[in-house]
This record gives structure tokens, C-alpha cells and sequence, in this order.
């Protein structure tokens, strides 16, 4: 065992981590340690799997003398306490130059702080976001590391070798330093709460609508996932939209109770936006309407109050369904520039220095919001790297130029209709709000410098101004 | 000055701490030590106020000596690292039994914190929120202090000697333990953020669709401050907008930038509402709301996108103006709902017993969001202490039945032109989503399981469920 046989080694076998260690050992030059808190599930992986070759050490002294060096090792325990004992355990065991990876989903804050605390060893620390789910971990994710250059000449060949390939290339990039891969990857799935929130509207204005069935529904987001909106939520929707279930004939969407769950992701991609004063608003409504769904007891309140007193009828099916789409298109190029925005904003603030390009080049495969449209994006920061908005890249101005007016007659008919569109609404108003020449917030200021002397700002000459709202109404220099 | 003639102390003698030590000295029975860090300034307030008796500290030795037991001081010191500075020289020189009280605008953790601290020396330390600014501090403010039922009986008449009096009642209650009164604080300032947005989105509307001048639309508020929208931020509004600009002649509100500032509350109010689990629609868009403002780049960048191609007139200004005020009535009691939503689920999760209808009434002066329909918020509770969704109540859920086809008419309008209103509109559609039968979250629900085998619950039967979706697509029971 004691023959320095891998040249990588991972911590933590459940399911995650025993499927990248699999992916891991599949790969041509790879040689694979493991080691996991109780002995069953080692014994267990080794012996299921005699093709894989792993080297199954029993402790972190084991498995230290196991590693060739620089001993490289992917933590996949649970976030929290026990990520933070399994650092320590391996910092015990390891030398200045080795390389501890967390690949579990670590709030980047977390990983800052652990990176600092471990450089003071001379061990390297890199926060991998890891996402894919398990089928992703075995048969390739999309991996985002942050950590030091210097772990980066090691890693980089291994990440390489197990991530998923889209179009020729590893979905692996060096994100940038400490905390950044975790940050990203934060807001990979912040993108995804918007994205998944915008096609369950799609859906239910295309239900409540037109009264199609799910299984009809389905074919319409399989007909969609020929076009633009070609991505894996899209694929995935009419697969879940097709199923029905078998205890009761019903649709499986019918029988699934409309209470939607969240691990925490969402809700810390907003937090960061608010603190980074970056509007995700889309983020922010579809993390809302998860939650709103989970209080049966205030929708059981709210069952009584009024809806509309006429109906709003659907003339043209067809025409609908296809406006539909195109809010959907729009409001998902709003989602995805509110995310890069975060992470153009996230990177001024930690210093990290982020290619956007190769970021949306990486969520092109592996990754659960992996679609086309991250080809336009990447194409959008080749163009313009410095580009200050993406919505407004040429590619999404026109697309949203062709949609809006479609965009606008689907918010109309879900607010006259009262159908909740939340995601879809306030995507258009934050549109709307960007473009706007002039912006009430003059107001807002107004207010603010009459009850609190907060000061305003002219718009023909520098300085801070505040007006004596008390006094005789006389402006002041501040 | 070592006689112990103080019932009260202020440390900190900026504009805040001077003006109320101005209001304590002022009622019957205070009399007032006051501290600062420079001596210069105590000695300016003590001479221009002979009137008020102070009793002047220049350490805090001489500021201990001079108050009687339980010694009482109020802080206030600029949030931070000056507030534990202040925090931890009153404890070298106060005794247990004795009461510290911030009345500074922390973070509610921070406050938590503190008082654990303080605790273990046997002070008392109380987190006060004080609302209604320099003026208030003067002439009556909304007070909302945390801390410990001991602390309160001591503290209990001296707040309540100075804060403003709403139909006869002061305006301070005893929020609850630790915490509980910035965290009360906090949420006060994120519906102030709500309040503010949609009478800004108001505005936007009226004078977009109508043409009005901000002179007359300053009229319009002024008749609404006569009815059910009666309150502070609608008055200033009128006098806000009725105000030109000396050096121009133009009105303020046109000369005034239009790019919105915001010192942090907003942010933290849907920062803990996030953690929480509530959703706070309305506060999150009005604090995105300012920050898109405050990005004049991304406006730049965004200004050439298209808006509506046809123009969306008013056909009746009248209607149109009634419209709009019952959509910021309807508007406006969701942004409250939602507030009191967070304090009900902040009460649970910190353990604080808080009477959400003696906070409804101790808003109705001294602070920014005072008005007349808080009334109605207490009558609510008063009926229902329980209230699972404050907008069910019965006079609120007859006030959203009689102006929803009004808000839906102006949400309407607003995206066929091409106006902004995203605190109006997601404010409908929340409304919408919590009245509707059925959610699209059972989509949500089945994409999670299908990507991460986060399973499902079922609408017939407990427990929960797995479809094998890589399998042969039957259900498991998980």
C-alpha cells in the first residue's frame, strides 16, 4: 500500500464520491486511492469494481504514503463540519506542495476562509464545484476549481481527463483563486432555480391556457428542445411531463405534490447579489416561488381570495404556445445575464480574475443547465470581454428584440388571466427598468433626503446636494 | 457630578444621540448624563441647551459615577467596530444589574451577539431600534428595543416618556429577548424600501401615461393622503414633487439623479427573509429596484434595446389615476403582509415571543412608514393573534377582492408600454400564487428528481418517492 502507486486520491465514498473515483480510475494514466470514514464501503467499491484498479487505504497515514507526490486528494463528504475535519485529518498527513481538493458544494465564504487557514502549511487548498449530479460525477461533470496556479499545473491534467467534453473540450477551467470555483458555481445553480422556475410558467400558462394535456405539453417542449432552447431542463421537462404514474393512470405531474424543495443555493446566490448590489431578480423570484409553494397553511388562507371575474380565453392555440416560447427565450437571456452579471461583480469584489467566456464555455456539457445558448454567450465575451451587460451583446439584443413584444402579450395574459408568472413578469420589468431613459428613482431620492438627509445627486452639475425640507426649502452643498 | 443625579445616560453626541438627549431631558422626571468621545462636542450641547440640565461626562469613570442604579446609557455610536468599543469600556465601568442599551442600527445577529456577551458580566444589554430620524430622535420616535424582561422595567418608562404617541399609546413596546428589536428594526426598513418603490412606480405610471406635471401629480398625492392610503411617505411624496428647482425652475424631481442609494437594511431584510424561507417579493424587487439604478453602465449599454412598438395611451385619466391607486393600495398590503410574514417566522426560529399587533401600533408614529392603515394591520391581529398570512384577514382580503381587476388593469398597462413597475407586478403575482389552487411546483419537483433523485411527495398518500428515471422508470418508495 505503501508503494505510492496513485497519483490521486479521494476521500468520502458515497455515492458522489465512489462514481468520481470510477470516472476517475476509467481514465488512461489515472491511478486511484480511497479512503472513506468506515471500512464497508472501501471493501465494498474495491470489490465491485476489480477493473478499476483503486488502492483502498484504511487510514490518512495509508493513504498519504499511497500518493505520489504532490499527493493530490478530492474530499466528497458533507459540506460543513465534517468537510472541515477531513481537511484537518489530511493536513496532518500531508506536505507543503500536496493538494487537498473539496469537491462538495461549500459556500464560497467557507472555502476563502479554509484556503487561507491551509495555505499557511504550504498544502494547497482549491474549492472545486462539482456539477452533474451522480450520473455527471461518473461519466463526466463540469468542474469548477478555484485554488493557487501552482495546484492548477498538477490538477488541471486529472480534471481534464474526467470532465465531461463539450465540442471537443473538457468542461474544466481554472476559475480562479480561492473561493472562485465555488462561487461559480453558486451561481450555476442560481441560474438553475431561474431556469427550471421559467419552464414550470411556460408550462402552466401553456396548461391553464389551452387545457393540453402533459403528455401534449411534452411534445411541445421536445419540438422546443429542437430549436434555441435545446438544453438538458428542457429535454428533461418533456421526459418528466410524459410520465404518468402507475398506481394511478394519472400524469406523474398530476400526483406530485406542488410543494417545491431547495438546498440552499438559490437563497445564497441571491444573499450574494444583495451584498454585491447586483439585481438577480429572476434568481431571486423563482427561489420565492419555491417557498411560497412550501406554506401549505398561507395558501390554504389565500384559497379564498379573488381571481378574475372574467375568464380570458386563448383564440389562437398555436400562436399562444409559440409566444410562449419566446418569453421564455427572453426571459431566460435575462436569467443568464442576472448570473454572469453576479459573477462579473463577485470577481471585481474578491479579486478574482474570471474568464466569462470560458465559464460559459464549461456549463456547455456535464452540468444540469448545459444547453446551445452557452455557445452565444461564450461567442458574446469573445467579442467583448469587458462586455458590460450581456443582454445587451448584439445576439441577445436581437433575440430580445424579435420576443418582447410576444414577451409582453404572455405577462398580459398570465396577469389578466391571474395565473402567477413571477419569474416571466419580473424579467420583463427589469428589462424594461435598464432601458428606461429616465428611472423614478429620482423620487426615491427625494424622498430619502426629505425624511433623512441621505443628500441627491443633480444631473447638471457634480456634488451632493440637499434640500432644507424643514427650513425654507433652500438647496444646500452637501 | 459624581452625585448620582442621572436616570439616564447618552454616550455618542452626533446629531442622533444630541437630539435625544435633547427629547429625555425634556420629560418630566430625566435627568440626562451625557458622554462623548471628544470632549468639544459635550460641552457645545451642554451650553446651547442650559434648558436641558445635563449632566456632563468626560469619562467614562465620571459618566458611571453620575448615574443612578441600575445605571442606564444609551449608545449611540456608529454601527460596528465603534459600538463594541463603546459596548466594552460602559462594562469595565458598569455593574451587574446595570443596562446597556444600542440604540445604533445593527444587524440583529450582531445584536444577538452582544447581548450574549454582555450577559456574562450580568449588564444588561438591550438592542433598541429607533425609528423616524433626526427629527424623530428629537420630537418622538418609534422605539423597539430587545433585551431581557428585567431590563425592560427600568427602561419601560424612560422610552416611554419619549417616544412619539399615536391615539394616545407611545410608540415602544417590548419587542422581545436578545435580538428581536433590530431584527423588528430591520424588517421596518425593508417595507419602508417597499412603501417607497411602488409610490415611485405610481408616479412613473401617472405621469407616463398621463403627461401630468409633477405639480399636479403632487396633487393627486395629496387627495390620496385623505383616504385609506393616509400616511407619512405619501405626504412627503406630495412635497417632494411639489418642489422646483431654484436654479433651473425646473421641478426637483427632473433635476434630482436618477440613480437611487441604499445604506444596507433592504438588503438584509431579503438577506434573512432568504434564510428564513419567506418570500419577500416585494422588498427583494424594490432593492433591486435601486440597485439597477445605481448602474448608469449597464443603463447605457441597455438603452438601445426595443421597447413597445406601439404606443399604449389612456383612453380616461381619471379612471386610469383611480387604477393606479388602488393598485399601490393592493400593492402596498402584500409589502406588509410579506413583512410581518418575516417577523412571524424570525420570532420562531430565535425563540422571541413577539405581539406582531403591538408592532403594528407602535409604527403608527414617530417612524417613516407611519399611517393610518396600520390600524387595520393591529385590528387584524387582534382578531386572530395567529394569523397564518396577514393579506386573508378579512378587511385585507376585501380591500385585494375590490381593487385586483384595478392592480391587474395597471400591471397590464405598464408592460404593453413598456413601463417598469416590478414591485407592482410581482406583488400580483404573488397574490396569484398564493391564491392558486394548484402550482407548477409539482414540475419543479419531478426535474429535481429526475436530475438529483432529490425524490418527491405524493397529493394521495405520505411518505417519499423515487422514479427510476434512468431505470425502468417505476417509483420507489425512498
Amino acid at each position: 500500500m505503501s508503494d505510492r502507486t496513485a497519483n490521486i486520491g479521494v476521500v468520502g465514498l458515497a455515492v458522489m464520491g465512489a462514481n468520481l473515483a470510477r470516472n476517475l480510475a476509467s481514465r488512461e494514466g489515472n491511478t486511484v486511492a480511497v479512503l472513506n470514514r468506515s471500512r464497508g464501503r472501501t471493501d465494498a467499491l474495491v470489490s465491485e469494481h476489480p477493473e478499476a484498479g483503486f488502492v483502498p487505504a484504511y487510514s490518512y497515514e495509508e493513504f498519504a504514503a499511497s500518493l505520489a507526490k504532490p499527493r493530490t486528494a478530492i474530499i466528497m463528504v458533507q459540506a460543513g463540519a465534517a468537510t472541515d475535519a477531513t481537511i484537518d485529518a489530511l493536513v496532518e498527513v500531508f506536505e507543503p506542495g500536496d493538494i487537498i481538493v473539496d469537491g462538495g458544494n461549500a459556500y464560497f465564504p467557507d472555502t476563502i476562509r479554509r484556503e487561507r487557514a491551509v495555505r499557511e502549511t504550504g498544502i494547497n487548498f482549491v474549492g472545486a464545484g462539482i456539477s452533474g449530479g451522480e450520473e455527471g460525477a461518473l461519466n463526466g461533470p463540469s468542474i469548477m476549481p478555484g485554488g493557487s496556479d501552482e495546484s492548477w499545473v498538477t490538477l488541471g491534467p486529472i480534471l481534464k481527463s474526467i470532465a465531461a467534453v463539450a465540442e471537443g473540450e473538457p468542461c474544466v477551467t481554472h476559475v480562479g483563486h480561492d473561493g472562485a470555483g465555488h462561487f461559480v458555481k453558486m451561481v450555476h445553480n442560481g441560474i438553475e432555480y431561474a431556469d427550471m422556475q421559467l419552464i414550470a410558467e411556460a408550462y402552466d400558462l401553456i396548461r391553464r391556457g389551452t387545457g393540453k394535456s402533459p403528455a401534449e405539453i411534452a411534445e411541445i417542449f421536445a419540438e422546443w428542445n429542437r430549436g434555441e432552447l435545446e438544453s438538458y431542463l428542457i429535454e428533461i421537462t418533456a421526459e418528466v411531463l410524459r410520465q404518468n404514474d402507475a398506481a394511478t393512470g394519472e400524469p406523474l405531474v398530476d400526483v406530485i405534490l406542488d410543494q417545491a424543495g431547495a438546498k440552499g443555493t438559490g437563497a445564497w446566490t441571491v444573499q450574494t447579489a444583495l451584498s454585491l448590489g447586483v439585481p438577480v431578480s429572476g434568481i431571486a423570484e423563482a427561489t420565492f416561488a419555491r417557498s411560497l409553494s412550501s406554506h401549505p397553511e398561507q395558501r390554504e388562507a389565500a384559497r379564498d381570495l379573488p381571481g378574475p371575474s372574467t375568464a380570458t380565453p386563448v383564440d389562437d392555440e398555436i400562436a399562444f404556445v409559440e409566444d410562449v416560447r419566446q418569453a421564455l427565450y427572453a426571459s431566460k437571456i435575462v436569467a443568464y445575464s442576472q448570473g454572469f452579471d453576479e459573477i462579473r461583480a463577485g470577481a471585481a469584489e474578491y479579486g478574482w480574475n474570471i474568464d466569462l467566456g470560458a465559464i460559459s464555455k464549461i456549463w456547455r456539457g456535464g452540468c444540469i443547465i448545459r444547453a446551445q445558448f452557452l455557445n452565444r454567450i461564450a461567442e458574446a465575451y469573445a467579442e467583448q470581454p469587458e462586455l458590460p451587460l450581456l443582454m445587451a451583446a448584439p445576439y441577445f439584443a436581437d433575440a430580445l428584440g424579435r420576443g418582447q413584444e410576444a414577451w409582453r402579450r404572455v405577462v398580459v395574459h398570465a396577469t389578466n388571466a391571474g395565473i402567477p408568472a413571477p419569474a416571466f413578469s419580473s424579467s420583463l420589468a427589469y428589462y424594461d427598468g435598464l432601458r428606461a431613459e429616465r428611472l423614478p428613482a429620482a423620487l426615491v431620492q427625494g424622498q430619502r433626503d426629505f425624511f433623512g438627509a441621505h443628500t441627491y445627486r443633480r444631473v447638471d452639475r457634480a456634488g451632493s446636494f440637499h434640500t432644507l425640507w424643514s427650513g425654507d426649502r433652500s438647496e444646500v452643498e452637501a
